[in-house]
């Protein structure tokens, strides 16, 4: 089942996506979405409709730093690290959270905007102290995401949460692809375009913790609930990794691909009237 | 005013404390509860209801670390840091917090548990580019907080985020405390007491980044939205920081206290069965 979230003349609401439509369904919240047994509602055409992010208000968002390898290596130029030993975590904030073909905003604050294509796991049910043997078992299903990153704000501090948490910078969909859709997940390309240009390929196999594990470990310190988030690490290509670095700027196009779960491509603007009080 | 959360006979709800006694309120949310007029609600004895945390379901639960200088000092000894210039920012996971006097939970796997006396800020409103001129409009109120902190798995990774985010590690409460009832903030004292013992003694205005400070910061990256709650820093005089380290163990209460605030008390228990798969 491909799992999206839209919005179109009747609101806002969950749909089962089948090549170019959508056949909405009653559910009110992502547990009940992801067992449905479909509907009798008649079709909506995908073109009628916006995708909005497949979770509505993520609670957590939780990435992991330098998870490929050859990521970690060109890494090692704009961070201070080498492949860690131990799982290097990381949150984005719940605000950071965006649609698949969301606007992404290029900050006031910073010239040093990156993107990372990432497999988003999202998580389906609860778990605790979850062995990576049934690590699969709370997962609810899998997305493209991008894991956007201000560099310089990243870099400033040691927690890297700062760079990581920006407005807009976590956009991921189209739609929740469950497991049962997919034959060999660590079999799985990434690709990110920039422009049409291809800066970033790699295949989820070459993780350097691999999806059980990081559940492992982060369910020995927390409960990961329904609608959580985990940015599972990008590959190598990143514009930091560049020399000179590759930024985004305002106008780009920026196209990330996994193959069997789909595609999602977000226009960078420069960051509009965003100031709020109140 | 102060907020209280509570549970008792008529389900969870809202409340105003006065002394010994709570008012019912019938606001649903945070924000409609800091707006209450107040209420004709038969009051109802502090001792008959359970307090809970004062936020049901906080969004964003920010600590800054590192921020008052005698902890920066005591702080070399266990984290490779120093006070530093620009803020340090972690997350506390969505669902480490806790009621006031909810018992926290000694990992499985660590045996190095510490606590954290934090003042704790409520956000009231939305805020986004909020200069520190006006930082205090965003401020819903203030809470007693314990940043309880996992050392070995704190000091495993340097974004911390995973010793900082075990359930039950963000107790906080009793009430918030909005700013009207607060002459001078950073007057204010804070102290923790480990079953009696005083560990941690200091003043709000000892912090490096001040509260203003640290709202213009973060909110040059992010909204921050109506019950995000910023862990401020903490003294000096954490169990890290003595020789042997005086880490704490089941059966400990810690007690903690800010003028004008109120007092939240933990009881830590060994953790019970968490293991939960769905």
């Amino acid at each position: 089942m491909r799992l999206v979230r839209f919005t179109g003349k009747d609101g806002d609401r969950y749909g089962i996506l089948r090549g170019e439509s959508i056949r909405p369904i009653p559910a009110e919240t992502l547990e009940d979405a992801l067992q449905t047994t479909g509907s009798e509602a008649p079709e909506i055409a995908l073109a009628d409709v916006e995708l909005l992010a497949p979770v509505e208000r993520p609670r957590k968002i939780l990435g992991i730093g330098v998870n490929y390898a050859a990521h970690a290596a060109e890494s090692v130029s704009f961070v201070d690290t080498k492949a860690p030993q131990v799982q290097k975590w990381f949150n984005k904030q719940a605000t950071s959270a965006n649609a698949p073909f969301g606007e992404v905003h290029l900050p006031k604050v910073s010239e040093q905007l990156d993107y990372e294509v990432e497999l988003v796991v999202v998580i389906g049910k609860h778990g605790r102290h979850v062995p990576r043997e049934r690590a699969m078992e709370i997962v609810g299903g899998f997305c493209v995401g991008c894991d956007y990153s201000v560099r310089d704000w990243q870099k400033a501090s040691q927690t890297m949460i700062m760079g990581k948490g920006f407005d807009t910078h976590a956009p991921f969909g189209p739609a929740i692809v469950t497991p049962d859709e997919i034959e060999d997940v660590s079999s799985l390309q990434l690709r990110s375009y920039i422009n049409g240009e291809l800066r970033q390929s790699g295949h989820v196999r070459d993780m350097i913790h691999d999806i059980p594990a990081q559940i492992a470990h982060l369910t020995a310190a927390f409960t990961l609930e329904p609608g959580d988030l985990i940015f599972t690490g990008t590959p190598a290509g990143v514009g930091a990794g560049h020399t000179p670095p590759k930024w985004l700027k305002a106008g780009d196009t920026v196209r990330l691909e996994i193959d069997q779960i789909g595609v999602i491509e977000n226009q960078i603007i420069a960051e509009p009237e965003t100031a709020r009080i109140g």
